[in-house]
């Protein structure tokens, strides 16, 4: 499924990668995901990840361990111990995340549960939802003049309530990560902490998938704002004001799977 | 070069698509990236995309108009003027730039030139340097408990000088980008705002390419550090402390190819 002079590197059976899978159009997916996919004998994925992608592994068992809004996630010891056992008995393993694994996807735990275990691990990064959803509204997180610096951050804790964070110590723009909720706390304390309250706000839900949605207010008006339990992406800062005039020329359509393949319709 | 089921959006004549090319590694590429690559007619590419990547685009004119060290940039006018005149004569333009194009790569202004005149692009996001470099460099940004916040910033101005940021206004974790020649200078930046001396601090050059190194000091043995002229990521935080404890499990080999292509080789 790779250009034929591209050689990926070995994927071990007894061996787990932590996949990012980005953000939702599977055209984002990297050429070692896509690998990954096709190689894994057992996929253990988050509920954000596509019906779309996990396409892409006919062959794979899929084991799906996220949760999605207020629904039960499985808890992290277990995907951990499930990692391992699922490592030892001789799988290729995929852990799929949606973005990046990384950036707020606790990667970094399975990762030292992984070692621990003396269980051998790769990390494929991916587009993180804040970089690959925030492209494709038509917001560039920086911008030479006016974003120097960009913060990440999430907008609740492991409760689900605001996350307690120095919201003094943020760059130029900001970028939360699942914060629908918790929209107007935030952008209250973003105001206590000495933002501009004309600064813009968006909200970016179902980023990259052709039903994405992007709202804009100012940081003032996101105080009362109606708040939304779906995960939300949002971007606040001076660039969200560039999105006006790049909307009308941007094109941002995914990339799309035909249900029953036709080689002959490929364009690629 | 798609997988047969995996329908790509148009690369339509005359307009141009901004790619980012990830951190190095070529399985780093999005689907997207090497579907561009194999349609474009000219590729506008920085110094910094490998050989191996441009092999991707052999159908492709290759313009470079990148700068490495301390040699001469085109100007950014130049690029947006040229991206615009070659859409104009009908080609199928690339700009391909490392990392994200909109994460300190300049996409931004690239794309409000090419709306102001009209011409239809796409945005094509990558997997940024400072996230697929810390990665491989066992380095999980976030990390429940100890990092819940990570700022992204330049670490030098267009003049070449130490950039003018808000050094107290950082998330837990802080990734700056081409920043090594100015390491002692924003050590010594970052301790006065109040970080913690004995934070660990990890300089990461040729991220995700087979030549990758990796040096890890305390931000008060930074302070004085020797500096170093070629790019080099620089992340300081609590999570540098993690990648003793993964390295000896850790799998990193890049994606390579073969110089003559040998389609009965391919795994993928």
């Amino acid at each position: 499924m790779l250009p034929p002079n591209l050689i990926p590197p070995p994927f071990d059976a007894g061996s787990v990668w932590l996949v990012g899978a980005g953000p939702g159009d599977p055209g984002l997916l990297t050429l070692h995901a896509l690998h990954a996919l096709t190689q894994a004998g057992v996929i253990l994925h988050d509920a954000l990840v596509s019906e779309e992608i996990l396409s892409l592994a006919p062959q794979a068992r899929l084991e799906p361990v996220g949760k999605r809004g207020g629904g039960v996630r499985t808890p992290q010891l277990r995907i951990n111990q499930r990692l391992i056992a699922l490592a030892r008995t001789g799988l290729r393993v995929v852990r799929l995340k949606g973005g990046d694994p990384l950036i707020f996807g606790r990667g970094g735990e399975e990762a030292l549960a992984l070692a621990a275990a003396g269980i051998p691990f790769r990390i494929v990064p991916g587009v993180s939802a804040g970089i690959g959803g925030t492209a494709a509204a038509g917001i560039p997180l920086t911008h030479r003049g006016i974003a120097r610096s960009v913060t990440f951050a999430t907008g609740h804790d492991s409760s689900g309530g605001l996350t307690d964070l120095d919201w003094s110590a943020m760059g130029d723009v900001v970028v939360l990560y699942m914060a629908g909720r918790q929209l107007g706390a935030i952008a209250a304390r973003l105001l206590a902490a000495g933002r501009d309250p004309a600064e813009g706000v968006a909200l970016i839900k179902d980023a990259t998938r052709p039903v994405q949605t992007v709202r804009v207010m100012t940081l003032a008006e996101a105080v009362n704002a109606p708040v939304s339990g779906s995960p939300t992406l949002i971007v606040i800062g001076p660039v969200v004001a560039l999105r006006d005039r790049l909307a009308a020329w941007q094109q941002t359509a995914p990339m799309t799977l035909l249900d029953d393949p036709q080689p002959a319709r490929a364009l690629g």
